[in-house]
């Protein structure tokens, strides 16, 4: 045990080709105190509206075994029109539970993340159904897209766990989940996603996992080693396969992430403090029901309020309100004390300066808001519909430069280097005092899409635009990828798997 | 004068071709609790290092003005050296007749603006020598671009006031302040910013102003009417026509911002701390010094510290290291309760993904930092060697954002919309709810540049990119450009004061 782990740390550092400061990304934690767009009061009359939602209207559950699950517990249920009503005490309950800090577990120890608190994850984009190209065309995901980006999400230590980067439709339905857990879990060594599409292909995700990961159903069950996003049908709605989902997580120990979409004026009301209260009402839905199930399950508290566009009603990300319905989602899910999921998003259609700008302004938002779990962190382009690689370099980049700011400033004398300026003196500079000598070499974050030279050189050397880099970065991370180190006989098992249930014909994606 | 006022005000609702929501850009307040990197402790050592530095080594002073205006306040002279050193009652002497807050009197009343305390204003870039050109070339700066740039800040509200956004270098320099001096004070109805490049040139430009405002010199003097940056020359150096700057801009009561430029490894110590805190002790010897000359005389407290890429020596900015110097610098400036300028900045080459991923998080530095002055909020690139238009544009939708972040969010049970929810129930939209309908026109920020459409109308539209778009902004901004409203009378007065002066030769550049 002790000699695989020490094989798979060097896996992991050659496979990133970064640099010292890599490691530091790791494991991040937000030094920030957070920032507000909500008085406590208005906080708790929100959450008590919210409250109000849920005794008096309720939501709608589309599964039987939900509603079971609520009613046994107390749950006003309405068989005729399937509306489950809930007291606020049975949501106090239920939220005395919930743990504030949640470990998750990889098959790379090094892996391991926690998200609650202080710390903070980056997850790549999930659910694109195209990739779009370099070269500015798009195409319908394939499961070679799907390796490439475990491949990236893999590569860099600052995404923190994988992902379903893009959905690949060449792949039949009912057996598509095996060909992505067998990449997520041989090509990557960090915590994967898995998808609520029934209990079948769960059970399938959740045994494969057991034979990477070498522990059986008591150890797994024990800790969250992988996690899945159950999403609301807002308004007020909960359908058969996010039901059964958060059935089936909780049930396991594993990590769901409960995520009312509401976007402002459309399945929402049209204001941030509208759209965020009927989030915070189905967010303490989803997760009454993960308690329900198993008292203590690690479950996170998902936020994606964002607004449309009222003159043609596209939906729109990483607006001036989606930063501020962050900052209050953030208040929201600390009132609860419930670990608090929020996104990167842009509507772009290119991996241009709109969707850096619109994806940065969303971090912000999430950072520092207080965010513990950024899903969408890289390569989301187009709304989600589509995945990039040239977007996941520059958001990487924009990640790493998060996890700088996350760092520490030391404000010593030494530091400062009060006897460097009398060195230096007046007119003078710095770069061969001693105070320098010392530091320079790990003093600043080295970038890896920015490009500082003067103009000149830069133009010399072909004027790439920092997008023309990333996309060449991306290349040449697929290129080099190597794939971090597992025992021969538990790769064999996982092929097996994967062949004994194809040929069984997989399991029924339930929608 | 009523009329006057409301010709210049429907001249300015026409010039920027904004929305309704424009109005809300010209006077901002941040609602936000500024981000911390250091304790209060660290904040108070080190102010204690600073004031340690001025009295045991004190700054070389080239202007033997200055070094007279501090000796006759009991500064430490030494004239073999040139050297000044402050002791610490001198400088608290000083920040104690500072103004915290600042009133901008333009001659446009409604572009009055105010900084320190919650309020914000927004400037363009100033100083580049050079222009990038749509098409990725690059141009020695000319008059004409100076009046396109001055057509531009003046255009969005969101520019509070205007600026030497580039320098035109086909008009001689001792004439070429009677030229910028002219084109802000016609093209505009903003705060001008005039040079420090000796007495004559700022005696020339406070004179136009007064003609353009209609004020007589103590009318002028008793409020500020124009800024100017006085950069230090990091480490502990004031050159002459910087040190003359302060003592003119001081003695007429106009607003001058001290701002050393530390670059940490190269001109300042290689760390945050170390950078700042002799930032810092240059900043107080400005500051003291304008208060010598006029206790009570609007000041601020510069800070522009960044890093240099330690492998060649170029400056970076928009860095991991630049975001936490600014949340520092702020705290400085709040220790000593002077208003704070800061900066939107990049390395980048181009108006691409890079210049817009650094400058924004400049920007959060700054605004989450709690800033009062944006120096270079709109059109910087290429560490300032350029300015593009382009880039004016993406920085101007990125300033609406923070314009619209700013706006508070109301949580009243009525702007929730508790009853709409009940309204649209389970699975319903929220499209034609009363809520909704009371509100969509003007519930959204629209922004400029960013396309929200999908994929295929986008594509058919021509797949331009955003700072493509941002470029088309820009030329049909100036294209459309209508100069503010100006009395004839003064007008006429402005042309003979330039014509008179420019055929007497004009005032010496002193540098």
């Amino acid at each position: 045990m002790r000699a695989r782990r020490r094989e798979t740390t060097r896996g992991a550092a050659t496979a990133g080709g970064e640099g010292t400061r890599a490691s530091r990304y790791r494991n991040l934690k937000n030094p920030f105190v957070p920032t507000r767009v909500f008085s406590d009061d208005q906080v708790a009359s929100l959450h008590e509206m919210a409250l109000g939602m849920l005794e008096n209207q309720g939501m709608r559950v589309l599964s039987p075994r939900g509603r079971a699950a609520f009613a046994a517990a107390g749950a006003l249920v309405d068989e005729s029109t399937n509306m489950v009503r809930l007291d606020r005490g049975l949501v106090a309950k239920a939220l005395a539970t919930v743990p504030a800090e949640v470990n998750l577990m990889a098959r790379n120890p090094y892996r391991n993340c926690r998200v609650g608190g202080p710390h903070v994850v980056f997850a790549p984009v999930a659910g694109p159904p195209g990739v779009l190209e370099s070269n500015g065309g798009k195409h319908t995901g394939t499961m070679a897209d799907f390796r490439d980006f475990v491949k990236l999400s893999q590569a860099y230590d600052v995404i923190h766990v994988l992902g379903q980067m893009v959905e690949p439709q060449d792949v039949n339905i009912a057996v598509r989940h095996l060909e992505t857990t067998h990449a997520q879990l041989t090509l990557g060594d960090k915590v994967p996603y898995f998808y609520c599409r029934g209990d079948g292909q769960l059970e399938d995700s959740f045994a494969m996992l057991r034979i990477a990961l070498g522990k059986d159903e008591a150890a797994f069950e024990s800790e969250a080693h992988c996690y899945t996003i159950c999403n609301t049908n807002s308004p007020l709605q909960l359908d058969l396969p996010m039901t059964d989902g958060i059935l089936k997580f909780a049930s396991r120990g594993q990590l769901v992430i409960v995520t009312p979409f509401t976007l402002a004026g459309a399945m929402a009301p049209i204001t941030i403090a509208g759209a965020l209260t009927l989030a915070h009402a189905e967010a303490l839905f989803g997760i009454t029901l993960s308690q329900i199930v198993r008292p203590g399950t690690p479950v996170m508290y998902g936020s994606f309020t964002s607004n449309v566009d009222m003159k043609s009603g596209s939906p729109a990300f990483g607006t001036p309100e989606y930063t501020k319905a962050a900052f209050g989602a953030g208040q929201l899910a600390r009132h609860i004390n419930v670990p608090w999921r929020c996104s990167s998003a842009t509507a772009s259609n290119a991996a241009d300066t709109q969707s850096v700008y619109e994806s940065q302004m969303s971090l912000w938002g999430a950072l520092l808001g207080g965010c513990h779990f950024i899903l969408h962190a890289a390569g989301w382009l187009e709304g989600g519909l589509t995945a990039s690689a040239e977007k996941f370099m520059l958001d990487v980049e924009m990640l790493q430069m998060f996890a700088e700011i996350f760092q520490p400033v030391v404000a010593t004398a030494d530091e400062v280097g009060v006897a460097a300026v009398a060195e230096a003196g007046p007119g003078g500079h710095f770069f061969a005092t001693a105070h320098t000598m010392e530091r320079y070499r790990d003093a600043f974050y080295s970038p890896l899409v920015s490009d500082w030279r003067n103009y000149g050189a830069w133009a010399a050397d072909g004027a790439k635009t920092a997008t023309q880099r990333a996309g060449d970065i991306a290349r040449q991370t697929i290129a080099n990828f190597q794939p971090p180190p597992m025992d021969q006989a538990i790769a064999e098992e996982l092929t097996a798997f994967v062949e004994r249930r194809k040929s069984e014909g997989g399991a029924p994606a339930v929608s």
